[in-house]
């Protein structure tokens, strides 16, 4: 257990790992489609917003388009989406108000209780490509104490570039070394490993529904491996209050 | 009051106006001496090395040298100080632990209880020429209930240069308006209005000492003039528990 004990600071994936992004934009899409009498798949709407997320980043990773917020790029999911599936007509307000479900997303069950006990003992911080304005609503409606919010936009790099790892460990004047990334996801982790950071997954089988595919086990030795934040934090040694 | 109606968070100034940069300074170098056994006059240490502040920035600012955290200011003009007053021989790991004082700094005796009443209402957040590291050090600390850390080291750019207000409040997603910046500091406080935010002035006579000359008073008709953060969360409408 060496690798951890110079750990300072824990830093989390957010959409997955911290909360079931999945299951809350289903539920608020589907209520917005009922109440405006749309008939449209909503379960399916959210899996392909969500599958807009990576080549909308892609494109700024790249270079091929300048510095954007995940907030625009949801918008212009978004947008598609709906012309994809015939809504049309929807005001500036619902479209802003649709784009912003994913700022008031619900954590999973064990998510709160596990961060404020890592709390008491390490830095914790998001550590997201969400942008700094939806990740502060997200924690404020949800309770998620977060010490400070790091992410995408305080790197001005999307996850996995390196530079996003390696400017939050910056500006936290931690060595990689002393950081640690929590995630659901292998592919964060083995990014954030490669530039230094310490690992620790955590398995959230059921992010994206009930025949998901991938991450359903660690692909690799993390440092730690487990099932929920009360396990991080036993493994943390942070004791029940 | 129709100028506070929009305010969505409050944004605060913390040295001087959060913590008690000075008293806190002076013990800290006090009981460091007294324990090397060094002959210094650490009243005066501390007020020259706040004097070292502006001027430090001020090459930032001006463009002449490059960015820099104020971590790596304050221990350059600690090194200047204590070459002047005639201290020798410090270890680097005493030279960083004497840097690091401002990470260790003191609230004023009404900050907690008025950031806990304005929180349940607002974003709030540091608006500070500190870095985030230590900022997010100083608030687990002392127990400050930030939401987020703001500042120069987030908007690579210090105080009162206007990109300073400007892009930390579109990493909230928020209009200039929307933001009320509280600060003990008039010029801070023009600063930020100049480029739209609201305001809020909070007293803090000693904040240099028993013989302060300056901000002993509102300088201009504030949209919140107070002498306590407790005073802050009244005018801002955040009731007592």
């Amino acid at each position: 257990m060496v690798a951890k004990e110079n750990v300072k600071a824990l830093v989390f994936d957010v959409f997955g790992t911290v909360v079931d992004w999945r299951g809350s934009v289903i539920r608020e899409l589907t209520a917005f489609g009922n109440a405006k009498g749309l008939g449209v798949d909503w379960t399916r709407f959210a899996d392909d917003w969500r599958g807009l997320y990576q080549p909308a980043m892609e494109e700024v990773r790249s270079g091929r388009r300048s510095w954007a917020i995940l907030d625009d790029l949801h918008r212009e999911s978004l947008k598609k989406l709906l012309e994809r599936n015939g809504v049309e007509g929807l005001s500036t307000h619902e479209i802003e108000h649709l784009t912003r479900i994913w700022h008031r997303l619900d954590p999973w069950p064990d998510a709160i209780e596990g961060l404020l006990r890592l709390k008491r003992r390490y830095i914790i911080s998001t550590l997201s490509n969400g942008n700094t304005g939806l990740l502060v609503r997200m924690a404020k409606r949800a309770g998620l104490p977060w010490d400070l919010i790091l992410g995408a936009e305080s790197a001005r790099a999307y996850k996995p570039m390196p530079e996003c790892y390696l400017r939050n460990a910056a500006l936290l004047n931690l060595e990689p070394q002393e950081v640690m990334l929590v995630a659901a996801h292998n592919d964060d982790l083995a990014a954030a490993a490669s530039v230094g950071y310490r690992t620790a997954f955590v398995l959230r089988p059921t992010e994206y529904g009930p025949d998901q595919k991938k991450d359903l086990a660690a692909s690799r030795d993390w440092d730690v491996v487990t099932d929920s934040f009360t396990g991080v934090a036993d493994a943390m040694g942070c004791p029940r209050r």
